[in-house]
C-alpha cells in the first residue's frame, strides 16, 4: 500500500524531449556529437536527430495534462545548462555576472513549464544535469578525432566550479516552484560509457580508464561543490540521481558493488539529502582471471552474458527472464535489493527516480510496472523510507546513440505529427495511482514471462 | 462516436465456462468427446478437461462485478439444454410433459445467474444453444468410432422440433429476465468442422460432404421452427448468433460468400429479429482446379493459406498483418466489410456477439480491440444500424479441443486458484465504453502491427 | 571397419519412386487415399500427386548408375502387388490360376529392373509389400467415409492367404535374381497409423484401437504364411523389415518395447531368416494416469513431446538435439541400442534397411550419416552380427501423406524435369564406403549439433 | 569448363594460422592489440587469442597433405614480415644490413614450409603483408589510447621503403620456390577498417577520414615500390591481391566503385603481372544526402543495410538470399561482375585468391561454392583471362577482431587437439576439381537457398 504522499510521477529530460520544433539548441557535446557524419558513418550512433524529437519545449502543457490525466502527483524535468548558458561562464566571477551571460529568453521559457507543473497540482522535482555538457566545455569530436583535450567536459578541472556556479545560479532563480533540487543525472553512466565501454557510443567514446576516474573525480567535485552552493539559497531537498547498478554473481560482486555503485555515493555522503535510484536491470558477474588494474581502480570481475543488460533483445535471458527492446532482462528483484542496500547504507530518503522499458509493443511493459512497483510496494511494508516513483518516461523520446527506435514511453509519440497516444500501460499506471496499490493485478507478479504461463 | 444506448459488454457460454467446480455436467457430446482416451492419445484434443474451468456456475456474482467495473451495459450469457435436460424428451407433448422432465436445481441456479446480471443493471442477450448437445440426442463417439448414427444430433430429424420444445419451454421460463433471445450461437461451424474440416477436433470428426449439408438443414429448421414457438411467449426481439465470414480472393469468393454466410441467414431471414455477428478473421479465397460437388453443394473455391485464420500462430500473415495464438489474422478491415453486408442484405439490426483474440500476452489485444471498436464506430457514422458490441470473451476460458491454451479473456484466469486478474486490456475497453469512442487511440489504428512502427 | 563383404547400399519402394512418367498405376489403397477430394480439402493429406514423381519406373538404369557411382554394393527395391495383380486373385488355388491374373508388362519391366541391378553387380534385397495393398483388397475411403469394411485391407481375414499367394508367385518368378527377400516393410506403422495415431493422414485414419490390434495379427499370419511358402521356391534368406522403435524413458518404457518391438518379432521369430531394422528416431515415454487398455492390449506409457519423433521441425530437441524437417530428433544412441537389442533377443544377422533423414539443405544430413554408420561400427567391433546398411534413401520421394515436401535424398530429385543431382552427403557416403570406415570424420561424431561448437 | 592449367588451391595466411603451437609471434600490431585488457573489455575484439590457433607452424605438413588429397594443384600462402624482422630495419642500407637483423631461424622455417609445398607438386603463391605489421612500425594502443603517433604504420612515411626493402629480401631469399608473388593482401581494408568503419575492430580504430586516405596512400607508394624492387630478383609474375568489391545500387554507385575498387589499382597498374581478386559479397548504396567529403576524397552513397555485407547473420537478404554466419549475402553474381570489370579495365591475368563463406555447420558452403565456381566457368566460357580459383579457406582459423567463432574452413579444426576434419564441402571441391567443372551440380546453381525449393 502507497500512502498518499507517495510520489507517483515520471522523470523527463531535456535534450532526448526539448527537441522537434523551431527552437533548437545545437550547444551541447551530444548535439554535435550525433550530428558529426563521420560518427554516423561509423555506425556509433543512429543517425536520428534530436531535432526531430517529440518538442516538450512547445508541447510542454500537452504532456501535463497527461500526466494530470494519469493520476500523478508529480513530475521530475530537467534544465539544460547550455540554453542558459550557451557561452562560457570561466571568467564570470560573481551570480551578477552569471546574469550578464545568461539566455533571458530561455529562463523564462523555463519558468514557463515550472510554473504550469505547479499550477496543476504537481510536485516538482528539478535536476540540473543530465548527461549534455555545453558545447564550449566539451567537444567531443576534438578529443575523439584529434586527441585535443581543449574543451573536455568533466575531464577538465575547471568543470566542477562551472558546473557549482551554474546550479546556484538556477537555485536562486527557480527555488520558489521547486521542491525536489537533484545535481546531476546518472553521473557515473557519463564517465563509463564515455571512456571505457565503447560500445554504447557515448561521447568521446575513447578507451582509457584513468580518464574515466578522472571524469568520476571531477563529478564528485562538481556534486559536493554545487550542493553547497545550492543549500545557500535553498531550504528544500537537494539530493543526486544515480544509476544504482545491481549486482549479483560470485565472490566478485562486492568489488563491482564498491567500484559502481557505493565509491561514487560514498563520496557525497554528507552532501546528499536524498538519494535518486534509477534502476532497469540488473549485471550478473564473474571473477575474471586477469585482473585489470590501473590508477585508482581495479577491475576484479567481468560481465556475464546473457544476464541484466547483456541480453539479445527481445529474447529471453539465461534466468529465462523476458528481456526488452533495448536487450535488458526484466528483473525487479534487483530494483528490490539495490534499494534495500541503498537505504540501509544511507539512512536517507529514496526516491526511485527512473524505472521502465524499451517495449515499443508494450507488451512487456505491464508486467514490468506492476511487478517493480510491487518491489517498492514490499520495501514499505519492510518500513524502508521509499517516498516516490517516477516512471521512466511518460512520452517516448530520443534514446540518445540509438535515437527513436527505443521507445520507453506510458505514451506513445508520433514524431511527424507531435501527437501523443496512450499506451495500455499508461491505464494501468493510472489505476495504480488511483488504488494506491498494486494488489489488484497481484496474480501477474507471480508470472516472469508476463501473462502467459 | 458509440451513443450511450449503444450496448457494450462480453459473451459467456455453458460448456466453456461453468464447470470448475463440485457441480460438472457430463451429458453432452462434448463431455464424453474430450474425455475419450482414444480420442486424446489420438491427438485430435488436448487432453485438458472442462471440469477444470473457471467455475462461472458458482463465480458468477464476482464475474458479474468485473462486467460493472469494466463499465459493461449488457453480457450475453447461455443455457446448457442437457443441465436442464438431462434425459430425453422425444416423448414429451407439451410444456407440461417438459416440466416433468426439466431439472428444476439447474432452472433455480440459472435463474440466480440471470437476476445477478438484472439486479448490476445489464441488458441481458440470452443463447439457448452454443455447439453443445446433450448426449442423449448426439454421442459422438458412437458416430466417429463405430458407424452407429443412432444418436446423431443434427443429422437425426427429431432434433429441430426438440430443440424447439426446449426454446419454447425457457423463453416461458426466464422471459422476464432478458432483454435479448438468440436461438444458437454459430450452427454453420457445427456442421462445417464437425462434417468436413477434420483437423479442428470437432465431434464426431468425419469426412463427409452430405452430412455437413444434412446438419445444417437440421439447424435452419430447428431455428425457424424455435423461432415460431418461442415468439408465443416473448414479445422481445429473438435473433441467430452466426459466425459471419468475410471472404475475399478472386472471383470465386463470391460462391463462398453464398454457402457460407448468406446460405443459412437467407433461409431464416423471415425469423430473426436481428442479426447477430461473430467476427474473428477473414478467410481468403482462389478458384480451385477441380470443383468439390455434391448433393446441395458446390466448391469452387480453396482457403489460401498465410492469410486470415490459416496462418501460422504469433507470426506475420503474408498481408503483413499479427497473428495471433491460434494462428488467426489481425483483420478489422473485415469486421467492417461483413457488418456492413449484413446491414445491407436483411435490413435487421446487427449486434457484433463475439469478437475477441487469443493472446496470452495481451500485446496484440489492445490494438485488436481498437481497430475492431474503431471499425463499427466508423459504421455507426454511416449510418448502419448496429446496436451492441460483445467481446469475446470478460475472462479466459475453455476453448473446445484447445482447451485452456488459448487465451481469450480481457480477465486472466488463475484456473487452479479459480481467481481474476484484469489484462491492460480490460482497463483500455473500460475506458473506451466510458469515453463512448476510440478517438483517443485513433493513433494505434494506423499502426496494424499494434504500437511498433 | 567395415569388412568388404559388408553390403552398402540405399532403400527404394515402389509407391514413392516408380510414378513420375507415363506408366501410372491406380490400383492401390494409397493411389485412391490421395487423390480423394475430401481427404485432400480437410488436410490430411498435402494435395501432391505420386504420378508427379521420381519416374523409377523409367529412369531405373540412370538411378542404377548413381549407386554405382558411389561405390554401393547392394540395393533394396520392391516390388507393387497391385501392378502384377491388378484384380482381386480370391479365387486362384494355384500358381497356375494366379499366373493367369498376372499382368505379363508389369512381371516383364520389374525383370528388366532386377537385371539392370545384378549387371551392375550389386547384392540386390527384394520386398514383397511396403505399406500400399491393391485397391480390391482395400479401399480406404469406403472405410473411412462410409463405414464400409467389404474392402478392408489387413482387417479382411482372407488377406494372409492372398499375400501369401501373391509372395509364392513372385520368389518363383524372380529368385534367380534375387539375393535376399523380405515379406514386408513396417507391418506395425501400417496398422498403427492407420487406426490408432490419426495425425499421420495414413489411410483409413480410424481410431479403434481393436482394429489395430486385428490389423497387426492378420500381418503376423501373412508373414508366417508368406515365409512357409516362398521357402518352398527359396534358398535365400527370407526376412521381414520392421520399424523397430527404440524407447526410452521411465519404467514405462518396457511396456512399451513389448507392444512396440517386440511382439510382433516374437510372434514370427521361427519364420525369419534375418531382421531388417528401419531406424530414424527414438520414442521417449512416461507412464500415463489412466491406462488405456482393450482387448489385447494394454498401454501405460505416453510418449513424452520434445523427445525422438514428437519434436518442431527443425528445432531443437529438449535434449539440445537437432530436429530434421519432419520433426523428428537426431539420434543415433538409438540405432546402436535397438540394433543390439534385436541382434541379442533374436541371435539373427541383421541388416540396417532402412535410416536417413528429411532435411532439404543436406545440413543436418552429413552428421546423422556419420553419427549413424560410427553406430554400426561399433557394433560390429563389439561383435554384433550386422551386415549391411541401406540409406533411405538413394534419390527424393513421394513422403505418404506428406507429398515431395519432405527430401530424404542422398540424391536431389527436380521433379519437374527427373533429373537428379548429388548432394554433398553423397559425397560423403561414397566417400564412406570407399574407407570403410568413418574413422576420417569421428571429429564430427562429438558435435551432436553437426559441426557447430 | 577448366583446362588442366587452371590453378585450384586455397589461401592461408600467416597471423591467422601460424599460432597454436609453443613458437608465438608476439611482434606484431595485432598480437598487441588482441591482447590489450581495455580493448578486449570494450566489445572491439572477441578475447580469443591467436595463440590458440591451427598451429600451421608446426602441422604444414598435414595441412598440405590435406590439399593434395583434395586434388589442389596450387597453395597460396604468406610471410609474417614480424617473424623475418622483429626488430626495425630503419638503419639498414642494404640487403646485406637487412640480412643481419633477419631471424635466421624463421627464415629456415618457412624455407622447410615452401619446399614441403613444392615437393608435393602444387604451384605456390607467395604473399608478402597481411593485414600484420611489425610491432616496431605500428603501435596501435598507443595511436587509439594515447593519440600518440610515433609507430602509426601506414601513416608513416617510412613506411612504403621499409616494406620495398622486406618484399627484395624475401624474394631474393625464395624466389626459386616460388611461382607468383603478390605484395601484399586488401591493403584497402587495412585503410579503410582501421581508420573509419570503427565496427569491424581493425586496429588502431579510430575514426578520421584523412588518416584513412593518408595510409592508402602510403600502401600504394608501398607496392609500386616493393614492385620494382622485386623485379629485380625475379622473373616470376608479381601481382597484388585486393578486395575487389562489387557494388550496385543506384547512380552513386559509379563513384563507390571509383573509390573503393578502381583508385587503389589504376594507381598501380603499371606495376602489376595479375590481378588477385577476394571476393565474399556484395556492397548495395544509395545516394547520400548529405555528401562525406575531405581532402582526397568524396563519398556520394551510403551503404544499404540488408544487403551484401549488411546482413543479419544466419538470416536472409532483402533479396531473399541466404546469409552467413558473419551477416555476409551469397551473392555469386558479384565475383561473375567484378572479375569481369577486372579483366576489362586491366587487361592482366586475374586469380580469384580468395572466396568463401563462414558456414559452421557447413549448410551453405556447398552452395556458396558451387554457384561461385559457376561464375568462373562461365566467365572462361566467355573467354576471360581467369587462371586460378583460391578458396578461403582450407582449414578453419582465426577471423581478426572475431576470433574463432567464424569457421572459413573446407576442413573443421579442432582446436583444443589440432585435429582436422574434412567437411562435406571439401569432398564437393575435391570432386569439382577432378571433373573440372561444376556441370554435374548445376541443379543447384538455380536454387538460391541451397538446396531447398
Amino acid at each position: 500500500m502507497f500512502d498518499k504522499e507517495f510520489l507517483f510521477g515520471a522523470s523527463i529530460s531535456g535534450f532526448q524531449f526539448e527537441m522537434g520544433g523551431k527552437i533548437i539548441d545545437p550547444n551541447t557535446d551530444w548535439f554535435k556529437w550525433v550530428h558529426d557524419k563521420y560518427i554516423q558513418e561509423s555506425g556509433i550512433v543512429s543517425g536520428h536527430l534530436p531535432e526531430d524529437g517529440p518538442n516538450y519545449w512547445e508541447h510542454y502543457p500537452e504532456v501535463h495534462d497527461l500526466a494530470v490525466k494519469g493520476n500523478f502527483n508529480a513530475l521530475r524535468i530537467g534544465i539544460e545548462w547550455s540554453r542558459i548558458f550557451p557561452r562560457e561562464t570561466f571568467e564570470a566571477k560573481t551570480l551578477e555576472d552569471m546574469e550578464k551571460l545568461a539566455d533571458k529568453q530561455a529562463i523564462s521559457h523555463y519558468r514557463g513549464i515550472l510554473e504550469d507543473i505547479k499550477s496543476k497540482g504537481m510536485k516538482l522535482m528539478l535536476n540540473l544535469n543530465h548527461f549534455t555538457l555545453p558545447l564550449w566545455l566539451h567537444d567531443p569530436i576534438k578529443v575523439n578525432r584529434y586527441g585535443d583535450f581543449s574543451q573536455s567536459g568533466w575531464l577538465d578541472d575547471r568543470s566542477p566550479v562551472e558546473f557549482a556556479k551554474f546550479a546556484a545560479f538556477i537555485v536562486r532563480e527557480f527555488d520558489s516552484l521547486v521542491d525536489y533540487w537533484s545535481t546531476m543525472n546518472e553521473p557515473n553512466v557519463v564517465a563509463n560509457l564515455g571512456y571505457f565501454q565503447r560500445e554504447s557510443g557515448f561521447p568521446p567514446s575513447i578507451i582509457r580508464p584513468e580518464l574515466w576516474r578522472k571524469a568520476l573525480e571531477n563529478e564528485i567535485k562538481a556534486h559536493n561543490l554545487a550542493y553547497k552552493e545550492m543549500k545557500k539559497f535553498t531550504s528544500k531537498p537537494v539530493g543526486i540521481i544515480y544509476a544504482s547498478n545491481w549486482v549479483d554473481g560470485d565472490e566478485s560482486r562486492e568489488d563491482a558493488m564498491n567500484l559502481l555503485s557505493w565509491y561514487f555515493m560514498d563520496s557525497i555522503r554528507e552532501n546528499m539529502d536524498f538519494v535518486g535510484i534509477n534502476y532497469y536491470s540488473r549485471i550478473r558477474v564473474v571473477k575474471r582471471n586477469e585482473i585489470l588494474e590501473g590508477e585508482g581502480f581495479k577491475i576484479t570481475w567481468k560481465t556475464l552474458p546473457g544476464y541484466g543488460f547483456a541480453c539479445m533483445p527481445n529474447g529471453t535471458s539465461r534466468s529465462g527472464l523476458p528481456v526488452s527492446d533495448t536487450g535488458w532482462e526484466v528483473y525487479p528483484k534487483g530494483l528490490y535489493e539495490i534499494t534495500k542496500a541503498v537505504c540501509e547504507r544511507y539512512g536517507k530518503p529514496v526516491y526511485i527516480t527512473e524505472n521502465g522499458i524499451a517495449d515499443g509493443k508494450d507488451s512487456l511493459r505491464p508486467y514490468y510496472l506492476i511487478s517493480h512497483l510491487w518491489s517498492i510496494e514490499k520495501l514499505l511494508e519492510e518500513g524502508y523510507d521509499v517516498r516516490g516513483y517516477f516512471h521512466w518516461s511518460l512520452i517516448d523520446n530520443y534514446e540518445w546513440a540509438k535515437g527513436f527506435t527505443m521507445r520507453f514511453g506510458l505514451v506513445h509519440v508520433n514524431y511527424a505529427e507531435k501527437s501523443f497516444t496512450p499506451r495500455p500501460s499508461f491505464l494501468l499506471y493510472s489505476e495504480i495511482i488511483k488504488e494506491r496499490t498494486t494488489e489488484k493485478y497481484k496474480e501477474f507478479i507471480k508470472y516472469p514471462h508476463a501473462l502467459v504461463e
